[in-house]
């Protein structure tokens, strides 16, 4: 069998570490050719011992100094850093597949150049697809290259339609936790303390997409991801609430079949789905057992209790730069409640105050994105300083 | 668009009436060339009328003229009758697809010469699986031709396998209601009347399958066609109760993916799929709401108090002519409880004494399995008449 050799853009994180050890399970499959890190000189040192890559990509010539430093001189690794880094690594000429699990925005440029040479995607980064994903799945498509998502939900949804047409897509179902705050009521939402928005029921993940699960904005993203990645308008796409998270997503198709994808809370099995489709691999990993598991339940969101999901929607709705201004006026206010700056209530105000003041671009360059997403940040700082 | 030309064997039946309903609902996709029914002259008069096919199939030359007689001179059909008859329905030369709806063994021989001329099955017919699944998906496999389950557990997993290899199947899991009994203790059992055991839990079909469900033969039969519809050894076959039977069975892959497929008790969706396949087509049957549904709730079959379901397993475990020999002992076993001469607790001693005293011939021909189902049938008649 010949190796499909691979590089991970950001391999220090949780998706990262956990692409490592399915690559590390797959020896006989894959051949990891390069990594990225950004600060994380350590464990970066680490990988390169463990996995042995070629290549590896820091932040900066400082992180690059400290990484050679740290590392053995008999070790043939080169070491690049920043975006420029970040964008060769994505687009060596003889890999065949690029792993993009960087968090925030940082991943649009790489995986935009890596899809213009014709690479094969296996996409972990929100942001990208949030932002730009009109213009992503466009370029994938007229190179009839693959995005595959690793994300659960839309690693689940990928794997329902399997070889039907997306044309026979009547809806796509994405399923929510519900996240740490879903038992409240309406009027205790206020006094929520950040320890308590951050104690995920069923995981444990970064800070930044625990708040956007508690407010439900991960999955208003998530919405607009699901948008992109299948090509189906926006009010075929639904959100419920399932609690036990086994049940990954589920696609109704147009003759009333709904199919699901279930399986334990265990990102290696997307992971290795998006490594190895489209194909699949055994593996040693848990297998749910639904005898166990006992019941799978099911209810509708509360949208008034949740304004980040409408506003998600109403983001892709609006659609061309709106999206990204969404996406970056979360991020900042995200970052004011967790800096104990605003209460989680105020975060989906903030972000529609934003959206308002936004003078949208429709069908947007990349360059239009980006400045969307620059001039949506300095708004949301400039909210703070002004209100607060 | 080319319409696809079918013959619907046991017209007049449950399932054979819902495919007319589905044949009519997509006029310009299929087109009916001959139907068959047995005795009820009325109903295929009534449908003759109605799809206008340009064959029918009764069950002997008094039937036949009897249909005549009923319907207008005028009317161009062709009237033939018996196995000849079916036989020859079955294998017209320009038919795209046989929907086999016979119940009962009738179906196995016109099944089996249609599939030696390639013509595509969309099999509703449990029994001509259970008893010779080894020799019809081997014949099928050879000319490279379809046989699309209608039964809606095989359905749901031909869905979910999808594309996938049937080598990356690491569990089939059948779901069953539990059948009206399912709530009763052990003790319990013995003092079933017949009415209590026909009132199904969720839908209303035959006598003689609803006491399969009551059993759980029913779903004993479904693992035997299983482990030939999708080529897979019998342990990595499951059976999971799941009484609200909205997901419909499950595929459990390698990589540790579960696979469901979940839609309304409406056999018109499996129907469809099977006419359709590789395609979907729109349709406004009534599609399941899950946050309606609430939940789905999934339990381990109790094997004691359902001997029958290990008698399954094992019939297939032995093989040869064995599950032909269960089929044939149950089936004689139903009607003698239907008619009230034993309890339903002793058609599995019924079965299981049979099965014991037969002879079993590994890799059978097709007169071999057809001798076994005679051997056992009259067997079984022996056993009442000795035993009451």
């Amino acid at each position: 069998m010949m190796k499909k050799k691979i590089v991970i853009l950001g391999s220090t994180g949780s998706i990262g570490k956990q692409t490592l050890s399915v690559v590390s399970d797959n020896v006989k499959a894959f051949e990891l050719i390069g990594i990225s890190g950004w600060e994380n000189v350590n464990l970066l040192r680490e990988q390169i011992l463990k996995y042995k890559p070629k290549i590896v990509v820091v932040k900066n010539e400082y992180f690059a100094k400290k990484l050679k430093n740290s590392i053995n001189r008999q070790i043939n690794i080169k070491i690049m850093w920043g975006m420029r880094g970040l964008i060769e690594l994505a687009t060596i000429e003889d890999i065949d597949l690029v792993v993009m699990a960087i968090t925030g925005i940082s991943s649009l440029i790489p995986t935009y150049e890596a899809i213009k040479i014709n690479k094969n995607i296996a996409l972990a980064s929100k942001e990208a697809m949030v932002v730009a994903g009109e213009i992503l799945t466009r370029e994938a498509k007229s190179r009839n290259i693959n995005i595959i998502p690793i994300d659960s939900e839309h690693n689940a949804i990928f794997q329902c339609i399997g070889n039907d047409k997306t044309t026979n897509i009547s809806k796509i179902i994405l399923t929510a936790s519900g996240g740490s705050l879903y038992h409240l009521n309406e009027s205790s939402m206020k006094s929520v303390t950040v320890e308590e928005a951050l104690n995920h029921p069923n995981w444990n993940m970064g800070d930044k997409i625990t708040i956007d699960s508690a407010t439900l904005m991960n999955k208003g993203l998530e919405v607009i991801e699901a948008r992109w990645f299948f090509n189906v308008p926006i009010e075929k796409i639904d959100v419920v609430i399932h609690p036990q998270s086994y049940v990954h997503s589920i696609v109704q198709f147009v003759d009333g079949t709904l199919q699901a994808q279930i399986s334990e809370h265990d990102m290696r099995l997307p992971i290795q789905f998006a490594l190895t489709y489209p194909d699949r691999y055994k593996n040693n990993y848990p297998v749910l057992d639904l005898i166990k598991v006992r019941q799978l339940t099911f209810k509708s969101p509360n949208y008034k209790k949740f304004p980040c999901l409408k506003l998600a929607y109403k983001a892709i709705e609006i659609g061309g730069t709106m999206p990204a201004v969404l996406n970056a006026a979360n991020e900042i206010a995200v970052s004011a409640f967790l800096n104990e700056r605003i209460s989680i209530v105020e975060i989906p105000i903030v972000i529609q105050a934003i959206m308002k003041n936004h003078k949208v671009k429709t069908n947007p360059l990349m360059t239009d994105i980006l400045d969307a997403d620059f001039w949506a940040r300095r708004e949301a700082l400039e909210f703070f300083l002004n209100n607060k």
